[in-house]
Formats: C-alpha cells, sequence, structure tokens
C-alpha cells in the first residue's frame, strides 16, 4: 500500500477541499482534524472519509461556507450553530469556544447543532489538553443501536471521550456506545464470515452469529443495557441539548437525501490550574500512569496499554513511515485533485 | 421481611445519626440520601450502609462534625474539601455548590476530596434535575477492578452518572465501570456456586468462573478495555482532579484502619434554561422517551425501560407497601439506636 508523510497529506487534503469550495484556513482546519485521526492510525475516522463529504459539499448537502454562530449566553456557556459546515470544522471552532470560555469562568460548555460528522472525539479533546484543560467531547451519530430490548436502531453508536493532560502525551479516552464499530459486520458480511454472539440482533430481535442478518437488525450496545444508557446520555448531551436532530432524525450522509444531517454535538472544557497547580494534576497523573503500566500482568499479557497510548504509538511510526492510504481511497481522491485541477498525490 | 414506611424510616435514621453525633440538620440530610436509596429499591446502597458509617463515626474514622469547606475559585468552578464527613453530606453540599454555580454562570463544577462512600449517585444527579439543570457524578471507591490486561485491582468500580429533568419524572443514568457488583460475587462464594465466565479473574489474571478464586482476583471492568478506560475516566475526574486518594490508595470503610478513606467526587451542573427554554428541553426528552417505550421490541421483551425507571417504579411501589429491612439490618439499627437511648424500629 502507498504510503505519504503526513506533511504532504496535509498541505494535499487542504488543496483538495478548498478546490471544493472551502475557504483556505478553513480547508487546513479539516484537513489537519483528518490527516491527524490517520496518523493515529483510525482509518475509518480519518482521509477515507474526505470523498465523501467532498461529494456532499458539491451536491449541496453540505455547506463549504457556513457562517458558524458562538452565541455566548452565561459566562461559561455558548450555543453554537454550525450552519451545515463540515463536522470537523464546527466542532474545532465550538472546542475553541469552550476552551475560551474555560480560560476566565474556569470551566466552558458549548452546545452546537447543524454540524455533520465529526471524525474522531480524541482530536477535540486533544485541543482542550495542549491548552492544560480536560476536554470531553459527545456527538450523536446516525442511528445504529436499539434501546435495551429493542429490535431496530435508534441511537447512534454515540461516542463520549474524555482528554487529559499527562506528562509528554495526554490521556485520552474515546469509546463508542456500541459494542463494536458496524464496519466490522459490514466486513464479515462481504467477506462471508460468521461474527461472535453478542454483538448484533436479526430484524426479529434475535441473537446472531449471521453477518447478513446482523446488517438487517442491529448493532448490541457495549456492556447490554449500560451501553444503552450511555447512548441515551449521550444523545441527550449532544442531540437534545443543542436543538439539533436526535435518534433516527439524524440524517446519514452516505444515502441519498438532500436534506443536511443536523448532528449535534457539545464539548466542555475544565480550567484545571484553577482547582490545583497544573505541575500537581501532570505529577499526579503520570504517577497513576506509571503504576498501570508497571501493575501485575495476567498470563499471556506483555504489556499493559494506558488509554490512547496506541495511537500516539502509531502516529509515531506513522511520522516516519509515512500514512497508507488503499488504492482505491487513492483513486478517488485524485480523480477529485483533477477535477479540481490540483496536482495529484504521488 | 418487616417493611417500613419511608417517613418512619426518615425520622428514625435521621435520630439514629445525630445520636452518633451528626448535628441534627445534617443527619437529616444523609437519612435522606439513604432512605431515598432505599425507596427506589438499590438495598446495597441505602439503609443498610448506616450501621458501618455510625461504627466508623464511633471509632473515629469518620468525622461526626465536618467543616466542609467550598472555595469557589473562578465563576464555574469550587474545591470542596469535605473534612472526612459522611460521604451523602459532603456529596449534597457539593452538588448544591455546583447547582448555585450554574446558576449564574451556566455550568458549575466541583471537585471534592477527603469525602466518604456517598452512597448512590442518582441521588445528586436528581438534585440538578430538581432545579432544571443536567446533573453529573463521578466518585471513586475502593479498588475493585484491574487495568485491562493486569490481574490486581487498580481501580474502584468507579460510577459515571447523568441526571436529565423530564416531563414528570427525570431520567437518570447511574452506572459502574464493573460488569457486575463485587456483591454478586461474594454471595455466588457463600452458597457454593459458579459465576458466569467474563465476570471476573483469578489470582493469576486467567478468567475463572470459580466465584471463590474470583474473589482472590479481581472483578473484570464492563465491555472489557472500554469499562478499563471508563475507570481511568472517572478516576481522574473524582480521584485525581480533586486532590484526594486515587486508586489503591482510597481506603475501604470495612477494614480495620483508622485512617480516613479519603474518597474523591465531582459533580457537573449545566444550566438548561441558559441554552434552550426549559420547555422545549422537556418536551423534546418527553418526545424521546416515548419513542423509545413505543419502539418495536425483541422477541420476548415485554417492555423497553428507559435507565432508572424500574427505580423509579420501584420507589412508587415501596412509596406504599413500604421499605423491606431484613433482621440482621433491623437488629443492627436496634442495637445502635439502644446504645444511643433513641426508640427502637419496630
Amino acid at each position: 500500500m502507498p504510503q505519504f508523510q503526513a506533511n504532504k497529506l496535509l498541505e494535499f487534503c487542504t488543496s483538495l477541499i478548498h478546490g471544493a469550495g472551502v475557504p483556505g484556513e478553513e480547508a487546513a482546519i479539516v484537513a489537519d482534524v483528518l490527516v491527524d485521526t490517520s496518523l493515529e492510525g483510525l482509518d475509518t475516522h480519518g482521509i477515507s472519509r474526505l470523498p465523501i463529504y467532498l461529494t456532499r459539499i458539491q451536491n449541496g448537502r453540505i455547506n463549504a461556507m457556513p457562517n458558524i454562530k458562538v452565541e455566548k449566553t452565561a459566562p461559561a456557556l455558548a450555543n453554537v450553530d454550525g450552519d451545515n459546515g463540515l463536522g470537523q470544522l464546527v466542532a474545532v471552532k465550538s472546542m475553541q469556544a469552550a476552551i475560551d470560555l474555560a480560560k476566565e469562568a474556569g470551566v466552558g460548555m458549548v452546545a452546537t447543532k447543524h454540524s455533520n460528522h465529526y471524525g474522531a472525539s480524541s482530536y477535540y479533546c486533544k485541543m482542550a489538553s495542549a491548552e492544560g484543560m480536560v476536554g470531553m467531547a459527545f456527538t450523536n451519530t446516525p442511528s445504529g443501536i436499539p434501546p435495551w430490548g429493542g429490535r431496530k436502531p435508534y441511537f447512534g453508536t454515540n461516542p463520549i471521550a474524555f482528554g487529559f493532560p499527562g506528562k509528554g502525551q495526554p490521556v485520552v479516552i474515546d469509546m463508542s456506545s456500541s459494542i463494536v464499530a458496524r464496519g466490522n459486520i459490514i466486513l464479515a458480511a462481504k467477506e462471508g464470515k460468521s461474527i461472535p454472539e453478542g454483538w448484533a440482533i436479526d430484524s426479529a430481535g434475535n441473537t446472531t452469529t449471521d453477518a447478513k442478518a446482523a446488517l438487517d437488525g442491529a448493532v448490541l450496545p457495549m456492556a447490554g443495557p449500560k451501553g444503552y444508557a450511555m447512548a441515551l446520555a449521550v444523545e441527550v448531551m449532544s442531540g437534545i441539548l443543542s436543538g439539533s436532530a436526535y435518534g433516527p432524525r439524524v440524517g446519514w450522509i452516505y444515502d441519498d437525501s438532500t436534506e443536511p444531517v443536523n448532528i449535534g454535538h457539545s464539548f466542555v472544557a475544565i480550567n484545571i490550574d484553577k482547582l490545583m497547580p497544573m505541575d500537581e494534576f501532570v505529577n499526579r497523573m503520570d504517577n497513576m500512569v506509571n503504576e498501570i503500566k508497571s501493575a501485575p500482568k495476567a498470563a499471556g499479557v506483555n504489556e499493559i496499554f494506558i488509554p490512547g497510548e496506541r495511537r500516539t504509538n502509531k502516529a509515531k511510526k506513522r511520522s516516519q513511515e509515512g500514512i497508507p492510504l488503499n488504492d482505491q481511497l487513492l483513486g478517488e481522491l485524485n480523480k477529485l485533485a483533477k477535477e479540481f485541477g490540483i496536482n495529484e498525490l504521488k
């Protein structure tokens, strides 16, 4: 698989997004989120999403030049209307607003409506960590999982994410409410393989190991009723509280509808320095991390990882070796490049 | 099993707590949390804890007359030092402080150290909901679950909880990071029963169905690595950020140590009315709840429950029928009553 240096991809993606009509500075923001996500190995949420985003800008389903409105409603609170801009752009502006609020108020929270798929939550949490703050991010997504006891998807795979400053790398936690990404089931169905018991139900609501039947049914929440409760909490924090779509009203960017998907997010930033000296916080984090890393291991385990550590390791590796793009993705990107009169990626 | 009306228990528990040296008004606060929790059927976290709390006040491990200090450090932020008071008292004062901050700032967050076991998180989230706010509560607990890949407990069963105002009842989400309460394994061991695969590991870190071996090992996190990540996030939000004990330093009230357990919590209150009109929020919540309740059900399912709904139903039932107390608990409570010169519960 061809591999590309991150800075080359950043430049290329910025040009592509700009080529689709997004102003240069804003295109660079979106490209940075996508490349950072791919750098960390989360290929499903990074550059691989660019073709559909740009296609949706071209056919008017995503707004290339949104007028993103940040309305401060209290010292620690703001509403954001994303005006149907690219989710990454709307999310960066929203988290920045939360951070700005937290500088004065100690905490900042932003509820964001009229947005789009924002990729990986971890990026926005890292923005807060880089400013010495705890970051939290909530987003809804198109329906994927049923309420516990139901058989039709209602909630999205609704992730919750936290970022905490650490010594060196921040500690980033980013997890969906579903037991597994739907992509794994799609892949199994394509390959004619079965899926593990407990991942999904069929259209009648019975648990199934048949990947095709699972695609007609629903992916199950993580940890059964707990994942359902988590999906609901995230839905309220992102969809209900922001005034965006919620539940099955959230649109899916891959279908042929022309309606905005109207995804909702919320972001929280907590100014640690107003609670304890930053040095003390970082030392406590570092001590905890060291204790976990050196904890007694279960049989057959070589290393205990801190949440987010594998992504950081992957980013180091890919910073040197480059980010792999498969031929199909590369073809799609270069087709768009040609269309926009931009140098192809080689 | 003998059953008692909630108001009678409230009076009795208040007298008992006051009898142990806690001022009357503060005793009433603690009693209200305990009775409300038992009313909702969460017997493991309610009145059943009172004997150990009072015993620990008697032997000086919990402070009957704490000087709880709330220090506002920014418009939306405060530190609380619980001065080793009863966890329920410290938590109520802390959430009240978060609510007060949120009235002006839109959001209020409080990080609390030097506290004790606070019982069920749901009570504090409901305090926020009753004020038209989103409530969040985080607490650490004595070590129970290992980091993923480890074989010794490090994190507590660290719950995360949310409360959202609704039409009629609030929607309350309250879940631990562990796959199951340790109490279930203790019970299985007592009864010589095996436990399901996936609940626990033995002291070597191998998964086990032997309840006794599990007690020498550790309870597993919910959803594998996700529950580990959640436990870590809650540990930072409660233990690290507040300056309290964290990880294995958190004390266990049932052992013979004389050291304060130094549990940490944090609480967040979000003033919904500053984001959207309260009516609109409640209508959106109600619409979501109705959609979930009427969603297509899986085979064999009679009703889909909203998180917290079963507890609310139980509270209605117990409001009429009374709260059952088993003979052992009743005996312990009445022994203390006799000691304090209070009328026994009959």
